[in-house]
């Protein structure tokens, strides 16, 4: 659920006297420029430099913003704007470094030669001591044939590259796992899968990203009932792990009883599906569903759920709403129902917006800004790789989403992204799961 | 050119008496145990604690050392055996890491979503860019279906981990190249070839390692064929290039001149052949081989050189010998002719060793504990991806043959492997050539 924006750095510099910054917030904020972090860079006797990030639509926009900060005048004035995310992608963001450095003979002949031939000897005679002696098992291919990047489509793996670094970084820093990008040229199902089992020695797990759908449901099948090694289509079950977190979430703060409503899932794309499958698995009293391609709506009712004709006749019969459209505005105000609980996630733009939909009496409502996928496949991988876990289920799946909910703070949706604490609850409840 | 050696650790207490190590040294040299990193571990007043690193033919031999060492009296004891070796594994070598960290939101968006689809459409729009904003350009995959490994054999690719994590350490520290390993289920050179093809995106080059003879060879033709970036199978032109900087480095210390030489090579596998290639290329008076196998025979003939039909034959009209055949004590002394330069480099031990070589007339000998790959391979991909090289071309590897010899030290063969310099003149060299 990614979304394109037009994100810039300002350095602004302003004459040292209180209420500047607040003129030139003032300017930023009249044009609906959207302000992120901002670093003072000086605070000189006379003058003041920061460094404002803004997210915009597009390069006219800022450049409105710009002239209109050049316009406030006193001694006001943008000194440059630069590509802080283009800054950050320089040179990549991932290496595959040594884990320990190599000072002496003594350590390359521990390392590399003669040493490394004992321990190849060791994994010959038993193969299971791979898993303590090479980083196989700590590690996870991050699989794409760049055919449904973010929001942007099928832009091709290279294109798609950055995405899969950003996953990796987060394996890294979330949870201690070792996240290998893995470009495949190819969407053929066949060759997809020939290209994955060839390689898939080298890696402790399979994380399948962006892979379009319909294609991405029998890549995922297949390769699940091929490999004894965890596979997960994060597009698929990562984003469904976090809905359903949400979703009970939602629940425990309307007061309503998830297992013993209706369920409506607008949009049954690869997100939409895995969502509505989960939330069977969790147990709701029905699962409905709509989608403008038969396929889909197909897919819903071969997996148990039943299909329904129109949105609006989804919104009638529902008592809690998932959409994952892309189609802003889908849901208009007068279909909310008293009492609905409503989560439109599609990005940049919702369905419908938090604010219209209480105001046409949703008893909750929140858009898709918070429901992001960090918060389960870094803890979902490290729960399956430590349980040696042949593959991911939906226990383990479900562990995960109810480790969320038991993560997030009292009055919020989901936990902030960047809390350690959710990341760990994640692997220690997937992986009780798995060993059970 | 590995080789399979027992290492251990022994940790010795002593009586601090001036005297008392060499008691430990003679005991162990008695025994032919070699000696390497020695650690004092604990200097008390009344003992002295040591790590000394033991390399030995198994474990039968190491318990003889320690009963030895025990032997002695006077208060010295093996406290306790420990393989470091094992636990330098332990966990594996390598790990992705994250080159910033995610310290706030701020970071999260320029490194993740929403600021990664910015990069992408960079991409999308521009393919070249990639090289500038993800890893691809800096990482190489390090390739093996494991039928090669070290001296090891076919011990399938999972064993053969750690000698491909051990690479990918080298990489990383001597040249700062993201090296990946990938382990091939499959060794057929369809299947092969099909699959690097569907992976090679995410990689700026691709090392083949331990891939046995003769399918490595086809493996590597079809790639570099088919691959627009830079392909080397390190078994032979990596060890073809090491031993092309020793040939000319004794050459330079016995006054002989390499391009009016007869150049003999005993054995034809892959890097027997692949140093034939690389002789004959940098321009030799002629290249003449022997080995037991027709193939390979023929396989010399095809690439230009002369098959003579026996060592001895061999030996009685060449000026410089080369030897990979793995078969310790097949030239004898009474083979070497006044003069000659032998460099007999199979491990663990010689066709010759370099003392019996001399002493049988030899101008200059050497065995192949010295002549490591690692001398070559950081260094030629280094300048490769920074000429954007399409390929590795033989110029480009007696480069980087000449700056490993520009790089030796008076008096040595060829420099130190943990010599930054070495790695650093071999890239400028390849780069230089590549850009030519």
């Amino acid at each position: 659920m990614g979304q394109v924006q037009f994100m810039r750095n300002l350095i602004i510099e302003t004459p040292s006297v209180p209420g500047n910054f607040a003129k030139v917030a003032k300017a930023i904020g009249e044009l609906e420029g959207d302000m992120g972090d901002i670093q003072t860079i000086k605070v000189g006797t006379l003058t003041t430099i920061r460094d404002i990030a803004i997210s915009c639509s597009n390069e006219a926009h800022l450049l409105k913003i710009v002239d209109a900060v050049n316009a406030i005048g006193g001694g006001i004035s943008v000194h440059a704007v630069t590509d802080d995310v283009l800054q950050a992608h320089e040179g990549g963001k991932i290496h595959m470094k040594g884990r320990m450095e190599i000072r002496s003979l003594g350590d390359l002949r521990r390392v590399y030669t003669p040493g490394v031939a004992n321990v190849c000897e060791v994994i010959k005679n038993d193969p299971d001591q791979a898993r303590y002696f090479t980083g196989i098992s700590n590690s996870v291919a991050i699989v794409t044939d760049g055919t449904a990047i973010l929001g942007l489509g099928n832009i091709g793996p290279v294109a798609g590259m950055p995405v899969m670094e950003g996953k990796a970084v987060l394996f890294d820093q979330f949870a201690g796992i070792s996240g290998v990008p893995i470009l495949l040229d190819t969407s053929d199902p066949d060759q997809v899968v020939e290209t994955v089992k060839h390689i898939h020695k080298g890696f402790g797990g399979i994380l399948l990203e962006d892979i379009g759908s319909p294609h991405c449901f029998e890549i995922e099948e297949r390769l699940k009932a091929e490999l004894s090694i965890p596979v997960m289509h994060d597009d698929q079950h990562g984003t469904a792990v976090v809905t359903l977190a949400s979703v009970i979430s939602a629940c425990q703060q309307s007061g309503v009883e998830l297992a013993d409503s209706v369920v409506g899932q607008i949009g049954l794309g690869a997100a939409g599906l895995a969502i509505s499958r989960m939330l069977m698995e969790y147990g709701v009293k029905e699962m409905r569903g709509v989608d403008r391609n038969e396929e889909a709506r197909n897919r819903l009712a071969d997996h148990g759920g039943s299909v329904v004709d129109s949105v609006e006749e989804l919104m009638e019969t529902c008592d809690i709403i998932v959409a994952t459209t892309g189609v802003a505005g889908l849901i208009k105000p007068e279909m909310v129902r008293k009492g609905q609980i409503i989560l439109a996630l599609s990005n940049p733009n919702a369905e419908i917006t938090p604010e219209d939909a209480l105001a046409a009496g949703a008893a909750f409502a929140a858009d898709g800004r918070l429901v992001n996928n960090i918060l389960g496949f870094p803890g979902i991988f490290r729960g399956a790789l430590n349980a040696n876990a042949k593959e991911i289920t939906y226990p383990m799946l479900i562990a995960a989403a109810q480790a969320i909910v038991e993560s997030t703070k009292p009055g919020d949706l989901v936990p902030h992204p960047l809390d350690p604490n959710v990341h760990q609850n994640v692997a220690a409840a997937v992986e009780r799961v798995a060993n059970s």
